[in-house]
């Protein structure tokens, strides 16, 4: 059966995030369903954003492009060039290599449901807002110190 | 501006499908967002299917995964396994080399939406419904033959 039964694919709020700069995505309750349905070339995340919730840090990959799309709710892209609204079926890109740091912010009163397209990132990526960097395989402060 | 502006990427109903089977998808128009907002490491397709409609001829890909989600209207899923109906924020996944052939067929009195995510395939599809079969990079006929 192709169509894709959330209810049957765990929900998680896992981040590999350390402890200081975990608290943003708390409220991210994610479903990875490349894995679950057998796709290998990309992954596709089904991502319920709560209340006060964000995507991720505020970030942008070195050599992974992502793309989302809204599917219910409000959401409001932040990236550098300010803060631009998303409604279901509102679609964002984002090129690798740009350095335009990105997220979406739940800072409506309701959950937010979008997915995110993108693939396993092989290169660094940048947080612009925060004492934070992935580099080499592990998060590390710009000082190189691990966390 | 990473939102994708959709007013502004060209919307076509373009087919390199042989005349003989291109009448099914005469009523597909589809934008390529991929290369209209700079992404390389997979491709997605926003369409629009017309009333009467399919997405493609049915087929399935040896080396491509394809993941759909519909954003608005109806559209009746297609496969080996039956007929499913699609609405908005469902979600089909189709792994490579499964020998299922697929598509999505609007058998309602208007428009649906949906957007189809993928990369380019390099290997051969196969479209169990009609003589025809994509080998070696052209459409030929079970017997080898070309259109």
């Amino acid at each position: 059966m192709p169509k894709v039964d959330l209810a049957a694919i765990e929900q998680t709020n896992r981040t590999g995030y350390p402890p200081e700069h975990a608290g943003a995505v708390a409220g991210r309750w994610v479903r990875r369903l490349g894995p679950a349905t057998g796709l290998s070339d990309f992954g596709v995340s089904h991502v319920v954003l709560k209340p006060g919730a964000a995507s991720s840090q505020r970030h942008w990959h070195e050599d992974e492009d992502e793309f989302v799309v809204m599917l219910s709710g409000e959401a409001v892209l932040v990236e550098e060039g300010g803060r631009t609204p998303l409604h279901a079926g509102d679609m964002a890109s984002f090129p690798k290599g740009d350095p335009n740091g990105h997220h979406l912010v739940n800072e409506s009163g309701e959950d937010c449901v979008f997915l995110a397209v993108g693939r396993v990132p092989l290169g660094d990526a940048h947080y612009p807002d925060i004492d934070m960097q992935w580099v080499g395989g592990s998060y590390r402060r710009r000082n190189g110190s691990g966390f």
